[in-house]
């Protein structure tokens, strides 16, 4: 039976050093302060929103919501990230999205002043998770090495493959992990099935983010390897459940992260850890 | 014995397309208008400004030379490159790196208008390799696959081995190749040497640039492979080679790239595919 990664305790290990630095911060009269702009009433979006002013709560940080209803107009919207730029209070955005159809959202989220974007959403912001020089990634990329560093499993010069080539987490945990020095195998729908197995055998370490259920079986998996499922797919029984098959993979590989409990757990307090990073820059506390 | 995949042919096949297109733009009234930045006198400069002169001959497109002496001030360099935004007969430039020292470089690249970046060295051109939608890509990048497209090798569904990450050659062509569905492992100076060749045992196809002789040999090679040889290196007897042991791997695998003659001859044609695409956008013949 593996090691069960949960994300409690990396969340926990990440708050405490949240909550120095936080207190750090307001001794210099700063209070991290974290605006959500959300438009219209998205459950998931209401639920994250919920989340994050939790979070906030505990770990003594502020949040401004910004809130439109689903028709108001692009104009509104804009006006909304705006006051987000031009706040000096607010040191970074979590902009939830898509937005309501018909708003140009590419050029909505491109709006986003650079600092404040902390969940890695502009342009700008992608072409720094190519080159290697970001200081945020989409939190929940990041949230995967923050499980696997906490758990103290090593990534440099190990063969991680990574299956699901998303904007918002395939992609961006790739160049995550090869710039910590991982050897990176980027697979995904269009991979040789017949092929999966021999890339999971050089694996180490396998990232699952396909939004499919039984992506990664116990067949594929192997003793000694480590399992990120990054799912969240409601079964035909209503239950939450990963894209790995946690019962059979779960016999055979060292650790695995569950679902629910596992990535998703982890994703907020990295919204919060990039936030004060940010909150820390502007007081000239890091670089 | 491989076959060997001789730029000359692939440089043939898309001259004889780019010269029709050319002579379409001409009827209209247009003629593709490459500009080259030059900043001092470095030999590899020349060379390449030479190869593009005499490409544009062949192809009857133009070439606008901006020459600034090594010694010129930033603002002279931002002078240059405003004056390729703003003159409209100019489709597309190549600006020849690195620039004399002491020039703030990442500034004066970002100030390239996006339609004319031939060879994406924007940030906003980065974004885009990174998310899929990139129209330019680096011309070495494109090179390889231009090879293996004129050579019939299927690269979807595939898996291909790309040693080497930089920026301007193996991270583009790790998102390249993605976009047309392999599954690309990228490797690295810090890939477990004993694990590579478990990988390269999985892969159809091997894109080599670590800038490294002998990065690539005969062990790690296998019966039906194909070899991108990206390497450009002078040996100790003042030869030109590649990164991959050519005589050595060239007994086992089914093609392989030449160096010289291989990926570095068709870069300066991808380069102006790049400029008559740029110049058939503007013409109203592509979108």
């Amino acid at each position: 039976m593996s090691k069960i990664l949960y994300g409690k305790e990396v969340v926990a290990s990440i708050e405490d050093e949240l909550k120095s630095e936080v207190n750090a911060l307001k001794n210099m009269g700063i209070t991290p302060k974290l605006a959500v702009l959300r438009v219209g009433e998205n459950p998931g979006d209401i639920a994250y929103e919920n989340a994050a002013l939790k979070k906030a709560e505990t770990l003594g940080a502020e949040v401004k919501k910004f809130t439109l209803p689903g028709e108001a107009t692009e104009d509104k919207v804009i006006a909304a990230v705006e006051e987000i730029n031009n706040d000096d209070s607010i040191h970074g955005a979590l902009i939830l999205r898509p937005f309501p159809k018909g708003m140009d959202e590419e050029k909505i989220r491109n709006l986003l002043n650079k600092d404040k974007d902390l969940d890695a959403i502009t342009d700008e912001a992608s072409a720094l998770v190519f080159t290697g020089k970001a200081r945020n990634y989409p939190c929940t990329a990041r949230a995967c090495l923050e499980i696997l560093k906490y758990n103290k499993i090593p990534v440099s010069g190990k063969v991680v493959l990574v299956i699901g080539r998303s904007l918002v987490i395939g992609k961006p945990v790739s160049m995550l992990l090869q710039r910590e020095n991982a050897t990176v195998i980027m697979a995904h729908s269009k991979t040789d099935s017949r092929q999966m197995k021999g890339l999971s055998d050089l694996a180490d370490i396998v990232v699952v983010a396909t939004g499919r259920p039984g992506t990664f079986t116990r067949e594929l998996a192997h003793e000694g390897q480590t399992i990120i499922d990054v799912g969240m797919n409601r079964n035909s029984e209503g239950k939450l459940v990963g894209d790995v098959d946690f019962e059979g993979v779960s016999k055979v590989v060292d650790a695995i992260t569950p679902v629910p409990g596992g990535v998703g757990s982890v994703t907020t307090a990295v919204l919060f850890k990039q936030l004060v990073e940010a909150a820390r820059k502007v007081a000239g506390l890091s670089e």
